[in-house]
């Protein structure tokens, strides 16, 4: 189990849950559902125990490898019966130290449930429906379109219980959104086995701007989407001399059409003093890169030290406001203080680094940057979940009458909690 | 309570449920809650006591009118303690008769809970995050814009329990995302009393193209929005000799580019034979004109007679097989059999129309048009839901371990089942 340094700071409370210890029967049940893919080697479970930031570790025995929704079933029913814990994982890429073992759960990876049922393409119609075996992959994909929900996912609950209603239709209004309560709950309720999601067609264009600017607020008011970078360690000799950078993406149907508005804008924001200097993109390797930027900034950081990740929704107009503030209370204590997000969303990245763990940052940090969002009657988490490490903060966001409705539901769907026992929802008094 | 005609055919299973009836205790109590606004006279409560399609009708003799959260939540409260059975009502303007009472249901009103609350306005940015008191406008409006849900509703639960989570923000990821299962639950799960809804900025220039077309199912093909609209009845006079009638709008923040756009688009349907003719507009009251040829196929069919209505989801390639299908099964016993909708959504507004009610029509079209819908995979309620004419149906897009699960929630957010009894979900064997 978790002990000691940054783990004990996720107090998770009473510590292990009664549920039972896997045995050498249980191991031979698994072996006849998924023969050849119950995995007992501790190297190879190394990777399963281990989040992608190296922060959370827990200590399960066991890793199971389904291939199939039937297989899925076939595990949960007997976890269900022998009242065994289950971590169900899927590319084991999650921030909030929700998709590994707090103790020793029987871990359930996806990994082998790669493969895309159907791909329906309606060339050059508005969206292909496709089924995709991985949520972990699609799930991935997804995050580079906008707002796009699973139209269907498959699931089965805790007990084993197959819920079958993927299908690729765009509207269905029949009886409550079921499926709505799955996608988000961090396999506490079910294990999804397959998901259809609306894709819309690749566009024919598309440019990206790589701009630097002294103010981030106004910019904030003129682009739809927009990534502000800030500045910070090795990237400022990269990137340049603005405190601001923002990357700004066009996609359309049509290269001279986009390229005239995206023209437009930057002569506008470029006299009137917004825009310092920047770059654009249109071919492919070039935006490739330009976005390298942004998604290298998390690597980077975890390369910086130990680091205190918050994921934050805010009105946008007081966004940057709290990385300001807390580079003042931090001072040197901190090696750096950055914000970085969609601002278009309102959504703040705000990263801080410092040598190693230390309780006394900690202890600036928190609970303030969570009473701070409270306040703006923000999100303390935008993207990222609750998982292993945020599951005790969701009383910031959601009243006490939303927290025990969401208990209610837990104990409905999962009456024995086998499923993630440790996770999204605070610990019960 | 309903009886005889065209009312029996829903069957309402084992009648009237026993809750308790309205008492002068009552009256009062509610007088207290919501003085002035508590309505008993029967000639203001027949508009309340029909739906708009003029098919179904309750006998409630109670109408309240709250204006706050904190009423409807002291109302129901009330309820909740009596054990009186509730009817939410909006706008009624819904398709499937869940508006109305079934029995002597207390009606409660949203018509004063009217007032936006907040509009944020971001100029030019993306979006416009917008708090609506009145759920059935801010849907009215939601309904023109591409896939809108709710980013948050309030809402109070049959016990009279306040859920407020209303925010404007864009981006929460805490637990689980309670107001889907609200969202779309007709009034079963729980009474909202305020949304908020981003609104994509009003295009700058919109164009609509109303085109007669030989073959629909090309076009389908080649347009991302299309309202597939048949000639019938009078209108065809007005419309012109096609067979097929599709409206496509398109809008963007340059009309030159739109223009340029859709001229390329026409030109090679033109070309290559799909469309036989048609006209464009950009003008506000031409836009406004062409799209009322749509907005008034159902008025106009509510005046040929009795009508059989159908909302189904089906595989856009089979989506007009029904149509043909069912006039030859039907034939001289329908006046109409009309098939329109959202060609690129596989959405079919399905509609048949006979002189008055007749059973041996329904006895065609029921199961027939359910079972054929169901081997599509495809929904037997895409937009309309369920309510109370069509509650019987929902097995048939629906496996029984979901609908067993909906009854789970049901009973779990509504343990008296007070909030619309005889709607939604199939009565209980
Ligand atoms: C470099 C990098 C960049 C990132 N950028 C973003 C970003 O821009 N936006 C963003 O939102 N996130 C981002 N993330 C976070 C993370 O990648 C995403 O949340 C990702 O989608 C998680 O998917 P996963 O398959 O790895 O899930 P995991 O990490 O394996 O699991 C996440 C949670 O889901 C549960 N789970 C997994 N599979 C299932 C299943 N089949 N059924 C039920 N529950 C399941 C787990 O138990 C866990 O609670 C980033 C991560 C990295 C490493
Ligand atoms: C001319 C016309 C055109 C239409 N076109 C379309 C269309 O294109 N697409 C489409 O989807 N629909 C369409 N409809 C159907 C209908 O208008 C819509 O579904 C509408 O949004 C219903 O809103 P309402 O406020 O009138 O709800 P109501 O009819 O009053 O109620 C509908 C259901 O919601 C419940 N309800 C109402 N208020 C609340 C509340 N506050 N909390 C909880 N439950 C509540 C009711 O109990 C009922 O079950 C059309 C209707 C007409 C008359």
């Amino acid at each position: 189990g978790p002990s000691g340094g940054p783990f004990s700071r996720h107090g998770i409370g009473r510590g292990r849950l009664p549920f039972s210890v896997v045995s050498g029967e249980d191991l031979a049940a698994f072996e006849r559902i998924v023969p050849g893919r119950v995995i007992t080697d501790p190297e190879v479970l190394e990777a399963s125990n281990v989040d992608w930031l190296r922060m959370v570790r827990g200590s399960s025995v066991l890793l199971l490898r389904p291939r199939t929704t039937e297989e899925v079933s076939h595990i949960l029913r007997h976890c269900h019966e022998r009242n065994l814990a289950v971590n169900p994982q899927g590319g084991n890429t999650g921030m909030v130290g929700g998709s590994v073992p707090v103790f020793d759960e029987v871990i359930l990876s996806t990994a082998l449930m790669n493969q895309v049922i159907s791909f329906h393409d309606m060339s050059d119609g508005p969206v292909c429906p496709c089924g995709c075996g991985a949520p972990s992959e699609a799930q991935a994909s997804v995050q580079t379109l906008p707002a796009q929900r699973p139209q269907w996912p498959q699931w089965v609950l805790a007990d084993g219980m197959v819920l079958n209603c993927l299908s690729t239709l765009r509207k269905d209004n029949t009886g409550y959104d079921l499926k709505q309560l799955f996608i988000g709950s961090e396999g506490t309720l079910g294990v999804i086995t397959a998901v259809s999601i609306l894709c819309p067609p690749k566009p024919r264009a598309v440019s990206v701007a790589f701009l630097g600017s002294l103010c981030w607020k106004m910019l904030g008011e003129i682009v739809s989407f927009l990534v502000c970078s800030l500045l910070w360690g090795n990237q400022s000799r990269l990137w340049g001399q603005s405190p601001f950078y923002v990357l700004i993406e066009t996609s359309g149907s049509r290269a001279g059409h986009d390229a005239e508005k995206l023209n437009d804008f930057l002569e506008q924001v470029l006299s009137s003093g917004l825009v310092t200097d920047g770059t654009v993109a249109t071919d492919h390797l070039k935006v490739k890169a330009l976005w390298a930027l942004r998604e290298r900034i998390s690597e980077a950081l975890s390369r910086d030290g130990y680091v205190y990740k918050y994921d934050l929704s805010l009105p946008t107009e007081r966004l940057y406001d709290l990385v300001t503030d807390l580079r003042v209370r931090l001072g040197p204590r901190a090696k750096h203080v950055v914000g970085y997000g969609h601002l278009g969303d309102g959504n703040l990245h705000l990263n801080v680094t410092s040598e190693a763990f230390s309780p006394s940052v900690l202890g600036t940090l928190e609970p303030y940057v969570y009473e701070w969002t409270a306040e703006q009657r923000g999100s303390v988490s935008a993207e990222h979940g609750l998982g292993f490490k945020k599951r005790g903060v969701l009383g910031y966001s959601k009243p006490p009458e939303a927290l025990r409705l969401m208990q209610q539901l837990k104990a409905l769907l999962d009456p024995k909690g086998i499923l993630n026992p440790y996770k999204t929802l605070p610990a019960q008094a």
